[in-house]
């Protein structure tokens, strides 16, 4: 039986990772592929300490850091996850190879962004197409910019450009702003923020880099508005599936407390997957690493 | 009126400059010395994606990443802070030199580890003592080691160290362990693992490095036991006194939620002044990232 087994190799898993190997914990983590989502980053520069990496060279970085605790884990890469069910001694995590019992779980699954599925949103992913304001509005200094969706996360993002950017073009399929009443106001009152309502997008062309956005507006035509980056921000969504008896949020997020905890005793969550807002590498670092202290806290104390 | 004012230039507050400045808020950091206690450790292993490096260096790399953005904030290094304090339109920090209005704080002020206060404990720090067994453990393989303190963080310790260290001696005022009861009862039936109650510590000697404990024990003699290894946890201070009408639990710490909140509209908590018990610098970069979010975002929705 494991102490604890870690579900989710980005920053919160592989964080929890060094934790629990430097505690000599007997531990497994499953992983789809080690990095997770900052894979897809194309530059990091929130990371403290690290300034101006890329999200290929950052895992490298993790990875080189989690190396040298491998002997001390058992790695699971690639090996498909289906479910996490209670069990008499604890709980057991089923997949398509076997079934593991452990003590306890640290849910570090992610999240998913929602993509619209048009044309083009694969092709020009990181070449125009960014899904994290947070990291690369700095990069569209006076630039001409788009952000799909109509909601709170559409609204931060289109502030934070505003910022930047010279002209912010919000696109909602909505007929108007939906969330804050306050970040509405200042979303309409933005000198070079534009609302576009009742507006879907249907698709991105270009060449090397983006170069416009396809649209249908209320009158039902299509136009192919030129744009230097599209922000795409309409929703996320948590991988928390594979684990039914925690308490979620209607998103599907994880509830977790200050210490990474869930409402289930021996069930910890960190990162992206729960309900902590802000999806960053080092909120996830850092909360990963919460968790999995909290976690050995747990094991030195039940455990005799 | 500042957007917001970070106290505190420790992993928690430089990590939250670096979120406030590249969004843009109107903000200051007031600071002692940038990079807070991190100076002080020998080793850091465990900041996810550095691996092994002194804290010297750490801070040196945290403070380059802050140089790019430090004309976008305004830095007060070494001011004296004395208080904060409500008023009509937010908040006010007052300082030796002036008072700054505020609409939020970020109070990232820290904790000292409590000193022993005997001879020798300040000339062998990094030289054989440590406050972080976390941190230091696995550097005493196979070594003579002693844990003074009693209570659950000197448990802590000494159950991590037993797993490196030959012997582990546990030193402490009290008749007893005093804290959670398994840990209790796995310290006294550590095989490596040494109890001595009734015993103070009276110094430290040694050359260049640590070599000896000066020890009291019910006896009344003085002792002076061989030690290649001390990790002195007997509770840490939480810098929170210049911020009275905050939460906190019993030792001082500021009470956060899971978004770093305190229970006060407009002032959040990060880092090793909150009642989040794990004093890493992982941890408090997670923190301070998350509580800058979380204050941009209630800034967006409340200023209009």
């Amino acid at each position: 039986m494991f102490d604890c087994i870690v579900i989710g190799g980005g920053p919160a898993g592989m964080a929890a990772s060094v934790y629990l190997a430097r505690q000599k914990m007997k531990f497994a983590l499953f992983a789809g592929t080690l990095g997770g989502q900052v894979i897809w980053s194309s530059d990091v520069e929130n990371y403290l300490g690290i300034h101006n990496i890329t999200g290929v060279k950052l895992v490298e970085a993790f990875n080189r850091h989690l190396e040298d605790y491998k002997k001390a884990m058992e790695l699971h890469e690639g090996e498909n996850v289906l479910k996490v069910v209670k069990t008499a001694g604890g709980f057991s995590l089923e997949t398509d190879r076997g079934a593991y019992p452990t003590k306890t779980v640290l849910v570090a699954t992610g999240a998913d962004h929602r993509k619209l599925g048009v044309p083009g949103e694969d092709q020009f992913n990181m070449k125009g197409i960014s899904y994290c304001a947070n990291c690369d509005a700095p990069l569209f200094a006076d630039k001409i910019v788009h952000v799909v969706g109509g909601g709170n996360s559409a609204m931060d993002a289109a502030l934070f450009l505003a910022k930047y950017a010279k002209e912010v073009h919000v696109i909602s399929i909505n007929k108007e702003l939906m969330g804050d009443e306050v970040m509405k106001r200042n979303c309409l009152k933005g000198a070079n923020i534009k609302m576009h309502f009742s507006t879907k997008t249907t698709g991105f062309t270009g060449g090397a880099l983006l170069e416009a956005i396809g649209l249908v507006g209320p009158d039902g035509k299509e136009v192919s508005a030129p744009t230097e980056g599209v922000f795409i921000e309409i929703g996320l969504k948590p991988q928390s599936e594979l684990i039914d008896f925690l308490a979620k949020d209607k998103a599907g997020q994880i509830i977790v407390d200050s210490h990474n905890k869930t409402n289930v005793d021996g069930v910890w969550a960190a990162g992206d997957v729960t309900n902590v807002d802000y999806k960053q590498i080092a909120v996830a670092v850092g909360e990963g690493s919460k968790a999995s202290l909290d976690i050995i806290r747990y094991l030195q104390s039940t455990q005799t």
